[in-house]
């Protein structure tokens, strides 16, 4: 029997404490600030309010302030938080891990350099925090893969990708979480996964803006709707996700598996990013989405279509990558960052065609 | 101004005719012998029956008798059946084109050699009908991607890639049908982009399964649905199909774009073979899917399934393909061929992790 704890008590996180306690792991859920009533709920009636299901027997939630205890004697340390809080969580397990623990992160996302438009990916940022020579002595692993939380929570089919350096330690992590609902690979791609899984939210954002062309015409329940416009955003958001894996020194074929393109088809099926981008088809500008209609709502896309969006440039600039390259990454931007019009640059799609 | 034919008067056909006959060009359509009052009613009141939408002035119809008077100083001539009628279509093109006319294929799918499981594209099949000498002097091209007949048809943006062998007339037909919302690439990897074509229908099939298993278990109105399960098929399907344009001998490439995940995902959208699939998902054999539920309803994700999972036998006996490939093309291949029930093979998926 292994200790599982994590970090964070969100969905993700509670979600994944399902196929842990049934193979008979003790979970350890750790709210962060914010999660204080979460973690209440959970100890007085077992039940997350959010995901609206009572957690198994062997799940155990603490505060914050218990996080010490929490973290005694655990085997795998997992961070439940998303992109925005990973400067908080890399703090946070500065002080909490312990060499010979093995990570395995759920919080997806990049960093990138101001300067220079270099990119970097979560785990790597939130080994900055800690002390380089508690870094060397834990395991760096992370989840990647078409993960809708509540679904896993109700038992429904899920296959993942479990991705790190050492194929011992992601085969002892699978093992830990494998039942006959939760499928889990394993794979040395890193990077691959990794970047699959951060760069995906920024067309999810996209896959919204057919919705929202068909309402702002009147025509959202017409006959004929608009999936061809889906699908082509699509296909060339499946590229410039290839080639986003190619550029951080991924494996591209990673681009065709559950971290790249099926994680890339779950999030364009609906949620928060998708939800944006169909206000912004009705012709809404992004900002008064962001400041009136969605205000305070958490946009995993939007973020990283901010931070890589605007990483473009200095690496144009820098020759690492080509102007005509991430058309559509750059169209985004103008989105978000310029509020432009919903002006797709169709011209500038699939310029790789031969 | 060209003049354009198309033989067959299907919705995708008659949806081709808006943007050319929008560019100034003459179209004819000519009906097979199934489309009959499609013909009439184009004839007598404009409007094609099963878009349920009025053809633009300079669309002429024809019915099949009159097919040689509708070639007769034709530019371009179309294919406008589906691959059940590629035999049929051979014959007629044997007898009707000619020299110097380019031919721009509709029709997706494959043939397999019976004995050496050789698989090949309708357009050459097509081109086996005719004369050596004839087929020496027409041009052969296609056009690929995620195109629903009625939202082309209704002027929602639609993009596409027209392949063929030569770059000059590839660019010349795409010339005759562009406009600001059909948007139209060229490529001369003629046998990726086709390849990529016929077997994404093999995976739409798949796409209903989600669909079928809620139902079964009265979960189809919960809050949590099957999203997951769906992405890691369509994960899965997008390696096969990359691996079938690699067998073909095309380029790779071509399986992340308009051509290969583009049209897959605008096909598991929805549409006869989903229902299909969603059917079986449904626990119903699909034996009685085919001749009771679905009776006499064209299925070309089956028909494809029925072809390409066949001819996987006798490619893996002579060596050509592995014996691990292609796990979900062949599970499908028992569920179509064997009522084989709905028992995912996870474990043999995503195989070639690394």
């Amino acid at each position: 029997m292994a200790t599982i704890v994590i970090l964070g008590s969100g969905i993700m996180g509670t979600a994944l404490s399902f196929p842990a306690s049934e193979n008979g792991h003790e979970v350890r859920l750790v709210g962060t600030f914010l999660d204080r009533e979460i973690v209440e709920s959970i100890q007085t009636t077992g039940v997350h309010p959010d995901l609206g299901l009572k957690v198994n027997d062997g799940v155990t939630a603490y505060q914050l302030e218990q996080a010490k205890e929490a973290f005694e004697g655990a085997d795998v340390v997992m961070s439940g938080v998303n992109s925005f809080g990973v400067e908080w969580i890399g703090e946070q397990l500065a002080d909490l891990l312990q060499p010979g623990q093995k990570f395995l992160c759920i919080t997806k996302g990049m960093r990138a350099d101001e300067g220079t438009g270099d990119l970097q990916l979560l785990p790597d940022k939130i080994k900055e925090y800690l002390d380089p020579e508690l870094a060397e002595q834990i395991s760096w692993n992370a989840i990647t893969g078409p993960s809708i939380a509540g679904e896993l929570a109700v038992h429904h089919d899920t296959a993942v990708v479990f991705c790190g350096h050492d194929k011992d330690d992601l085969e002892y992590l699978a093992d830990l979480f494998r039942t006959d609902y939760y499928h889990v690979w394993t794979s040395t791609d890193f990077i691959g996964h990794e970047t699959g899984a951060a760069t995906k939210n920024i067309y999810a954002f996209a896959a919204g803006f057919a919705e929202g062309l068909l309402r702002k015409q009147g025509k959202e329940n017409d006959k004929y709707v608009m999936y061809n416009f889906g699908a082509a955003i699509f296909a060339q958001g499946q590229r410039e996700l290839r080639s986003f894996v190619k550029l951080m020194g991924g494996n591209p074929d990673t681009a065709d598996g559950l971290g790249g393109v099926g994680d890339m088809f779950v999030t364009s099926m609906g949620g928060r990013n998708v939800k944006a981008g169909t206000l912004v088809g009705q012709g809404i500008p992004f900002s008064e989405v962001r400041d009136q209609h969605m205000k305070g709502v958490t946009l995993e896309g939007v973020a990283a279509i901010k931070v890589v969006g605007k990483a473009l440039g200095p690496l144009t600039e820098r020759g690492v990558i080509k102007p005509e390259e991430y058309p559509l990454c750059r169209f985004l931007y103008s989105v978000v960052a310029e509020d432009a019009p919903l002006d797709i640059p169709w011209d500038k799609f699939f310029q790789d065609l031969t």
